[in-house]
């Protein structure tokens, strides 16, 4: 089924496209033949993709899924929706934390991305516009650099480790296989659209 | 000796003053009569400054402060500087966090203030502008007002709390007061001006 047909996330920096099992992220909307199914958290970038993409179906209206979260975006539904149990982390513009158990989503957590953390610390003063260096947690920072990214990175990680308790993490988003280098994780990086797939298959 | 003098720290967003026991901020400099001085992580606010207070005296060339962290801000080690064991915490446009062992500093980290964290969302997205809300450990957030605050305010207090094993936490700052209420810690609302009269006492 999946190769007669095209996946569009809409996000809010891009445009992520899954097509014969290949994803790819655009800045721009794209006009497609195939028959395309989409989610979108933006509204605007939503109006220029179905002005190409007219008979686009949007799955939020048919997902099914088990949560008391009010407002929960469509991009975290599906990401959650193909794990029994876990912690699924999307890093993307934001960072999402949520957790599932017995295919219930039990609530969750959003940070900034990476970049914003960056950008976060670049507007409160030039002295703090570094990129980020690895992070040791078995010693303290000893210099801007260290600092910088252990305030950052190494509370994104404290925070997943916090909430994770026995479960496992899933990653994915474009910082994910990145995170996944500290914490003890499976980075997969069609979970989003493994959640489309399974909405058109079943709750369609 | 406190009386005759006038002490200012002069930082990114406020020219902080402390003056007859009294502290104020102030978004522009000003002329004082009395002997100052002063503290700065701001070269353009401290240039101003200068310009009104010719003779006002920079601490920062005479502070005796053991450590091997290169670059450490002057305020921090203002703040670090009165504490011989504990964590220091100054919440202001950045969040710092040291490490103070026997009168030695041990590193630090650097997070974005509670406002950097406010702006860094309403950046990723219009749906994230919302103000911090009471953050429970207890249970996981189940909207996005919730969502945002456990993963702002709550990954500062995760933070401290992994820092600080089994020290004491002192905080200070514009949002110093409000941080002590979910860590079991002491809030002192002068502790850089502390650091900047021992400096005087001892250093001068």
């Amino acid at each position: 089924m999946e190769d007669f047909l095209v996946l569009v996330d809409i996000g809010n920096s891009f445009f992520h496209i899954y097509k014969n099992g290949e994803i790819y992220n655009l800045k721009e909307p794209k006009k497609f033949s195939e028959d395309v199914f989409y989610i979108s958290v933006n509204q605007k970038k939503e109006k220029e993709f179905l002005e190409l993409n007219k008979n686009a179906i949007n799955l939020e209206k048919y997902v099914k899924f088990d949560t008391s979260y009010v407002g929960l975006g469509i991009d975290r539904i599906m990401a959650c929706k193909t794990i029994k149990d876990g912690v699924v982390v999307d890093a993307g513009s934001a960072i999402t934390i949520d957790i599932m158990q017995n295919s219930i989503h039990l609530g969750g957590v959003i940070m900034p991305g990476i970049r914003g953390f960056r950008e976060a610390f670049v507007k409160i003063s030039k002295k703090l516009n570094y990129n980020f260096c690895e992070v040791d947690f078995n010693k303290l920072p000893h210099n801007t650099q260290e600092a910088i990214s252990y305030g950052s990175i190494g509370a994104i990680i404290l925070m997943i480790k916090n909430l994770k308790k026995d479960k496992k993490v899933y990653l994915t988003g474009g910082d994910g296989r990145f995170l996944s280098r500290f914490v003890d994780g499976i980075y997969i990086k069609d979970l989003v659209f493994r959640g489309m797939i399974k909405t058109i298959k079943e709750d369609l």
